[in-house]
């Protein structure tokens, strides 16, 4: 038996919270670091990014990314900058979302959405720009030493954030204002817009440490039930209307008329089936033995939320 | 005395276009080869995608990574790749320049613009599965057998699109609704907005040849007039109200009240401007004798467009 699983689920999402507060520190230092600046009138879009990227957030995907480097050893100057290309990545697809021809949000994490705080065009731009950021970032020697692991990080990353990935998985939310889809299309939905990222993230440190394909693999799977489980809780947590712990506004997808796992399954069924994720999730973990004790923590904290 | 130079300019202009008409079959060959295509929902933004890139264009950006990469004996498959990420990129601006947010443009080369022929949302995830397409095509092992050429291929374009490059560019021009800029300002905004992926353009067969750093700097020089050159001579036919040439809407900077370098200099002196620059990149080519012949005829092809 793994040491972190002689603790309570509480204990463990505890566990969990308190190294991914540490890590987000880090992670946000970095940040800041690798934002371009400037004295000319081009400021105002890099003052919207800085905006968007420190507004808070859980920083899961790069606190993913590290614990998953971790994992086979990797420098961590080179995991932290993989880490914040991975926020940037995210944050932009935030920020696009928000858009008044996407979701219309005018609040983010409690605070004005970019568009509201300056304007739509800037935020546009700042989405575009935070983008491009996150392959500068990559492209870098001092990312990694073996070029081929650069491009390897760049190959997958745009696999999972294009037309095929999150953006695929944003269109197919648009269009199911108009269309509800049943449980296997809000699935397919979920691992392209959500799920994509978020297995990157957790097979980055893979990638990073040449690892064999068979951890690539877990990490994978792990993943993949990891981001569908937090999805299904973000969904409780907006039918339970709990707008201060999701930090946006409450009861959108039910305004929207858009299906949810949620909505389908109902309340009992999608928490049992949220159960059901983290435990597969758990398996895929068995072969990285107790080195993989935080990676355990992160799906209690993940259900955490909403029990 | 190079051969081309025995040509006169408007003969140059027609064996550049000559020259340019069957490489832009090429391109489009290879653009439609990259498209993502998909049996799901998410085909639309796919379909957004082909729609935006296939609405004709010069193509000279591509174009000139064609011609750079001949320079130096680059496979021409390779060529083909990277000319084709140069106009995703150069694509996913154009389709959110046009958004309503920012220059609000019903027409893009004579047909609807991509928020018209789709809708708002569409457009914007079309240009951000454009730009993310860019990296994968370069990102992978088909562009480039060397990893590191690839990585560095990533740098210098993600350095040309971002908050220092192309989005600042398109910022500052934003901004510059509310404040006239002078001349030192628009020429920096041209440098930012389209001079950077255009020099790019003709650098990447540099990079894509291990070139010496000679060369790449005579490619950059050669880009950035050629670049400030082309964008006058846009002015120049936005203020003489030629739509057709254009493939847009005329006499919109006017209507804008955007100061441009003919508004500031006058026709005349904007027109000795594009001769001047013109003259200044011809002799970067220098180095590469008969070779660059087709970048020779390339200027007079811009420059024609204005007499």
């Amino acid at each position: 038996m793994n040491k972190i699983l002689t603790l309570s689920a509480a204990e463990q999402a505890e566990y969990a919270k308190q190294h991914m507060l540490a890590a987000a520190e880090d992670i946000e230092g970095a940040l800041l670091r690798l934002m371009p600046q400037a004295d000319g009138m081009e400021e105002q879009v890099m003052a919207a990014m800085r905006y968007a990227l420190m507004a808070g957030g859980k920083r899961i995907r790069p606190f993913l990314v590290l614990c998953s480097a971790s994992l086979f050893g990797v420098d961590r100057d080179f995991a932290l900058r993989v880490a914040a290309a991975v926020e940037c990545a995210h944050t932009y697809s935030l920020v696009h979302d928000d858009l008044p021809c996407m979701d219309d949000a005018d609040l983010r994490r409690g605070k004005p959405s970019l568009h509201k705080k300056f304007d739509e065009a800037t935020a546009v731009l700042a989405g575009d720009a935070l983008l491009t950021l996150c392959f500068e970032i990559l492209a870098s020697p001092e990312t990694h030493a073996d070029p081929k692991v650069r491009c390897e990080l760049m190959a997958s990353l745009s696999r999972a954030l294009g037309a095929q990935g999150m953006v695929g998985g944003q269109m197919i939310d648009l269009l199911a204002e108009e269309r509800s889809l049943n449980e296997g299309e809000i699935i397919r939905l979920q691992r392209l817009k959500t799920g994509a990222l978020i297995a990157f993230s957790a097979e980055a440190g893979a990638i990073m440490g040449k690892a064999a394909d068979v951890s690539r693999q877990a990490l994978h799977g792990y993943a993949h039930d990891l981001g569908l489980a937090f999805q299904i809780v973000d969904d409780l947590l907006d039918v339970e209307g709990d707008s201060a712990a999701l930090g946006k506004t409450a009861g959108r997808d039910a305004v929207a008329g858009k299906a949810t796992l949620v909505s389908l399954l109902g309340v009992e069924r999608a928490r049992l089936q949220t159960d059901m994720l983290i435990e597969q999730a758990e398996k895929h973990l068995d072969i990285f033995d107790d080195q993989a004790d935080i990676l355990r923590a992160v799906l209690q904290f993940v259900i955490t939320r909403a029990h």
